[in-house]
């Protein structure tokens, strides 16, 4: 590799030769985190976290239950100890222990003798799927269940049925973990995955591990952004730390929530609220080359924390980055999103696409030309090719374009979506016209935000 | 049906309990004026009126003929006595009694002898459509003519034929008829529907009959706006309307021209000259979820008397509803359009799709969030599933939708437009979510056109 | 042809009457400049611009080799006197008497005896499409060479080769011509085609011969704006003349480049950099009725000098037009592009789209209807059908379309693009309804740059 990689080049690279090594460590990381029986406080968050703290580092947030946040309260800690049915015959009929679906999340404790009548009004299943156990929740409402495969559920022989949930709520604390790489400036990158999902692959253990793979790659880069990777429960997570960090939140100038990202579809790109802000554009970029089961989805508001992020009174310039959107495959929300949803070659590639983002972000500059009036002589610079009358390729149109729009009011970016060709080209092309003396850097209007001037000073990412 | 109604629920009860009954009155209403024999002036649509009066109580306004309104003149009443042919065997073979439209509407008077070659000069057919009579006017030069079906027209003996036209031009005036249901505001909605077709039952019986209807509907309401219906000759009647009501134009924020509402064909809603009028979003909306012939034109300056009204000089904010669109369909401007070819659904149908835009229009506002960082906690206030997981449907996605986009920028029409959701259910959801003290309304400022302010005091139009 | 003819009947009428004499003189002309050999200075060029001299009066502009122009310096001329080839046993197997291309363009002298595995890296051939010659230059790298077809390519036998191409570069000067159509302002429309290419039919003898004929045509006519035609060479050409003109760039209000009209293709017309310019609007609006493979490109830094006219230093409103698009057809820069790749039926069909487009820019005004409140009563002034209850044509909703976007905001052409309409048949309606006084002229503020008024005067280019 170059001493100075043009934006996209080391991803490429990486793409290439370190793939294997590189989805395998996510796949590892995922498949670490799988067992874990989260829920939105408690042990199994905690867990996670530690595990989070190995690989990267991380600031924990421990914030005491019944702490007011925003509209909402912090609730009680959740945990589990041991949860089955035995049927009439004593026969053991579901148990925790065999995947933490079974126990309906955040359950009340139970300890009963029941007929199956009325035990069925507290058992889940999915009757158009009936090889999978779904995943249910009971976060702000009392009550207890159990959730099978439907199957199962079927052949349950009518008698009394024995029941145990031995499940505690217990005031404690909700606990979120921050990863901060440090850029040059504090306007901040927000990536943002939910850690409340117990065993489902791909929602969210795939998020969270391409997240920490995503930190150790940007580790050490020289960035104008600084990145803040945030791992907190769903919803109750995001919702605290909007409120402990009211002074923080006008820093983020680009965000993303990550989901999903372990699976063969997609990939799904949701808009921000905004539908038009810098992370929207660069990851329609992004996704314009990245095959075509590729979709842009604009805001809605449901789905993860962007629900948060982009709410009214905050709007900020988050989207959300998924393979296949969520409740779009039927493995969604059941047992089937196990390990074998989820693979080392779709979760590497999950964390190249984030990672184009960031480059092309962080990359982006605007050109103003120094020879604005016809086309500067590219030849004798050694730019153009010597022998005329033949087409040319993306290299030279890279050049042609970007000459032909660097009048101060296009970045790369805007060159990008003007001319259909890939970002990284027109990087590429305009850091050899500046070398070249024919462009200069307009003072990045995103960082700094007094008035625009001119400058031939480097710009700050590129050494 | 409830005291406090979302706006659209009405008309949806109203569709599946009342329709058979409505669409039936206004069928018979539709039967009652199609063997009129109207013209721009004279007796046919002064008979018309006092029906009308009967049903709804009009204002009748007559203007003498010669009156100079706008680029034009009152013209001289039409009536006709009797209007034949006689062959020359001195068989009638054509006779007026048989159909309004055999005789050229405003045609001057004749008594004469004359050989087939003359008369076939004086008689209008449609020769791709051998088994109707069209329907021709010669309201702006003096001539006389018949109009038959091409088959009878061919079967012609040669001959000298008897004519006879007793028909009338006299000074007298021009009618137009006014019923006002009268609002909390001046602010006005005008529906016109033109008065001047003879025998011709989707154009305009139909939208006359519909208009009346509607009329009734309102009446009673707490509504916004005044409802000015508008009973008038087509062109030189909403001409002379427009004349002597020069101070009256300003007050009208939405119109709707109707006609041809009683086929099958449909709906078709043209725009007003301006494209985005509140009508022109609301009734998009509405046809949005009308099925899939449901069409939306663009104004062109051809049509009804849309013509006028978004004319240059007033360019108001007037559309065209229509099932069919005029001169699509092979009935229009023929006897072929009579009672067999409108129906009572049909008529019912247009009526309501009316009233679903004034209801648009009427229970439209701004909603303001009081929490608008984060999402509220909608579940601890009964409006959110208690159980987890899973996907939700039209109802909660509107209690997302009016919360995320409460930030005062965005009515419930902009927010049925960005979400998709239809505009009843996002107005339920809006009222769910102000009564649990979750939204204030932001002064109407179509209404208010001063400075926007927030109150909390209910809107007008619910109670 | 009556004495005030609505814009583009002119054209039509020409088209229907006086295509074969036009075409035929265009491909005439195409003809004699066909065997010339060009190149970007020298004696093809000066050759090429007598013809033109002849034909329609040039102005030449001689510039000397060393001028610096821009970011490039005039070259030296080239003229080459003989070049070819021998094998081993002496046979000629290429000459350049047989084809100008055989002779890569600008190439240096050589006179030298070398074997065929060296010759080879000097020869270019086009291993697709075997039996053509392609077109290669090297205009800014010194360096020799042949091309010739692929099949003799590959039948040259081993042994060693007699290789001259008896070329010189000297000191001398670029020469270019222009040719200017007064009009009654000093604005200007520019008509540029580039004159350097050696034996092209299409690229570009067809393009200066379209030029010449139109220079006729517009002859005498009276004409708001300037016309100037400029021949000169591609890129070099085109720069020396803005560094040359920068007083005069400014009165550029509109341009088209020209190249590639004679085929059957297209035609095909590339937006300029603005992207919606008048010229863009008014080619948008020819090629609308120009039949369904007429397509409208968005622009991009490459194609003809339209690259140099839109550097953003300049960004003129130039657009470039051609029939077939450059690199899209086998024959481009091939030996293939001869005389019977072009057409007299498409030369004649080039011209009268240029005529069109300037007959539109020529011809728009913006009407202001002197009655604007309701519609005119156009069947007094017998400027409407007589019989009603029947469809209008297309005149009478031109008629229609002008009163009712007569406010002064809409000129003839955004009529034509709002309605579909033609623009002659608006232009030819708003002409009568200003005969008949019910509309003004706002004067025209693309030529008249300062405050707009209503004026009832005659509008300049009609008489």
């Amino acid at each position: 590799m170059s001493s100075t990689p043009a934006p996209g080049d080391e991803c490429r690279s990486r793409t290439k030769t370190g793939t294997p090594s590189l989805g395998a460590r996510i796949h590892a990381l995922t498949a670490e985190l799988y067992p874990i029986c989260r829920s939105i406080a408690g042990p199994g968050v905690r867990q996670t976290l530690e595990i989070l703290d190995r690989e990267i580092g991380l600031g924990l947030t421990e914030v005491p239950t019944g702490t007011p946040v925003l509209d909402w309260t912090v609730p009680r800690e959740w945990m589990v100890r041991e949860a089955w049915i035995r049927d009439p015959s004593g026969r053991l009929v579901l148990d925790l222990s065999d995947h933490n679906l079974h126990v309906m999340n955040y359950s009340t404790a139970i300890r009963a003798r029941l007929p199956l009548g009325e035990l069925r009004q507290h058992i889940h299943t999915l009757e158009d799927q009936p090889d999978v156990i779904p995943y249910r929740t009971t976060y702000y409402e009392d009550r207890w269940g159990f959730c099978m495969r439907h199957r199962d559920f079927m052949q349950l022989p009518e008698g009394e049925y024995e029941v145990c949930i031995d499940a505690e709520h217990r005031d404690g604390h909700l606990t979120y973990g921050e990863h901060v790489v440090p850029g040059l400036s504090d306007r901040e990158f927000l990536l943002s995955a939910h850690v409340c999902h117990p065993s489902l692959a791909n929602d969210n253990c795939a998020g969270i591990a391409v997240l920490a793979e995503l930190a150790k790659t940007l580790k050490g880069r020289r960035l104008r952004h600084t990145y803040r990777f945030l791992f907190a429960p769903g919803t109750i997570g995001a919702i605290t730390w909007l409120a402990l960090n009211e002074d923080r939140v006008d820093r983020i100038d680009h965000g993303l929530v990550v989901s999903c990202l372990g699976d063969g579809g997609g990939p799904t790109y949701k808009r921000s609220r905004r539908g038009d802000a810098t992370i929207d554009r660069a990851m329609q970029e992004v996704l314009r080359h990245a095959g075509p089961t590729a979709r842009i989805l604009d805001f809605v508001p449901y789905g993860y924390d962007e629900r948060q992020y982009c709410s009214p009174g905050y709007d900020l310039p988050v989207g959300s980055l998924q393979r296949s959107a969520y409740g779009s495959f039927p493995e969604y929300h059941t047992s089937a999103d196990d390990l074998t949803f989820v693979s080392a070659k779709h979760l590497a590639a999950s964390h190249d696409l984030i990672l184009q983002a960031i480059e092309i972000i962080e990359g982006d500059w605007v050109p103003l030309s120094r020879m604005p009036r016809g086309e500067p002589q590219l030849g004798r610079r050694g730019l153009y090719g010597a022998v005329g009358g033949v087409a040319q390729g993306d290299g030279t149109m890279a050049l042609l374009w970007v000459m032909n729009l660097a009048d101060g009011r296009h970045s790369l970016l805007d060159m990008a979506s003007r001319s259909g060709l890939p970002f990284s080209t027109l990087a590429a092309a305009a850091g050899r016209l500046r070398k070249a003396g024919l462009l200069d850097e307009l003072e990045d209007t995103q960082v700094q935000q007094g008035p625009v001037t001119v400058t031939s000073a480097p710009p700050l990412p590129r050494q």
